[in-house]
């Protein structure tokens, strides 16, 4: 088969330092947000002409963090509650060959100064550092249809946590966080971030966001964040 | 920037055996039809369990017979009349960075057999043996927004081919051709492939679609085709 090589034209920084907590696609999370740096040269400058604020771009990048050797053609998805298998052409699993991931995200400003070009977007699912490939923009007469999803996720219902609670020790710390960051954890937890088969324990999960590190457990009627804490103090 | 080594899925076969006459984006000519060829190995068998034939799909493949030097950042879209200059992020130009395209496609039918494993899909607008580096299910809920197409695209009329008539001997080819293959010729000619700098004049122009050598012209009220000849006769 042929073999190809390609450059990343960008970088993007989001608060996803690692796997667990990202959201599982593009636009789940509209306070997710990330910075696509481009390199500063007059390249990106002409190539950035008659981007929309405002308007909607896709993403093609590879998963970082996914080894190659992680293929799996016959994957378990998340949404399937981690039990039925599906075919990786009928996923968007990143564990696919070539580790190509597609997102669809809100361009919110753009920076074109001296010391380089930068995007902002909203609504990312993708990790920190993760290199870009290739911007396009949203085409509503050729990229919009009106297939529904694969009836094999309809299947699963997509439940949300109905409460998000937070001790009185991660209130505090949140003070100093913000209200956005309050409002994307809400957001991320919302979605569930624990894999399928774990849901059921009464157990405590911590994960990176940002520049905290964030404790969570089950509660009565939903998760608890017990504890934030900011790795930079 | 990060160099990333890809390796085609599959490839596609298609009747567009020339740049000149590919629908402008996928979905445009629902005649359209092509044959994604994946490796016939159990790989390929699993990957593509839970396709689903009558949804949608996306591909992300390399734009075919694009030369790497022809990158131009800078761009003079179609549908600009050729005449505005576009950043190529704000475009869908062949001729950009890592020239990676993305195509939404119906699926139709899947062919899984000793011999190979074939995906029959409609709607296409890429080059007969362009390298396929992904297929991806198309998901309502991630790409689907509200987001209408880029200001610049709303300035120009996506303005049909009124009529598209056949010349006598035209017409006695397609006979041979079928109702398909005229229904098809009829979808690219209203979508008008002329570039746009040459749409006022009085010419002929020629390709190849399929197995069949294409001549059309200006007619009174649109575009006449003047003469279809089978390649294999």
């Amino acid at each position: 088969m042929t073999s190809i090589e390609l450059n990343a034209i960008g970088c993007i920084a989001t608060p996803f330092k690692e796997k667990f907590g990202i959201p599982r696609q593009s636009g789940l999370c509209l306070k997710a947000t990330g910075v696509i740096e481009l390199a500063a040269n007059q390249d990106s400058r002409d190539g950035i002409m008659g981007l929309e604020v405002g308007s909607s771009i896709w993403l093609i990048f590879q998963f970082n963090g996914v080894a190659e050797c992680s293929t799996k053609y016959s994957v378990r998805p998340p949404r399937l509650g981690g039990q039925k298998k599906a075919g990786v052409w009928a996923t968007r699993s990143p564990h696919r060959p070539n580790r190509l991931g597609l997102s669809l995200v809100a361009l919110e400003k753009i920076e074109n100064s001296k010391e380089g070009i930068k995007l902002h977007v909203r609504g990312v699912d993708l990790l920190d550092g993760t290199p870009i490939l290739d911007i396009k923009p949203y085409l509503a007469y050729a990229d919009r249809c009106d297939s529904t999803s694969p009836s094999w996720l309809a299947e699963q219902q997509f439940k949300k946590i109905e409460k998000i609670s937070f001790s009185d020790a991660a209130n505090e710390e949140l003070k100093a966080a913000g209200e956005d960051f309050k409002i994307l954890l809400e957001e991320l937890l919302e979605h569930d971030p624990r894999p399928a088969h774990q849901r059921e324990l009464d157990k405590e999960f911590s994960f990176q966001l940002a520049d905290y590190d964030i404790s969570f457990r089950p509660s009565s009627d939903g998760l608890e964040v017990t504890q934030l804490k900011n790795l930079n103090c």
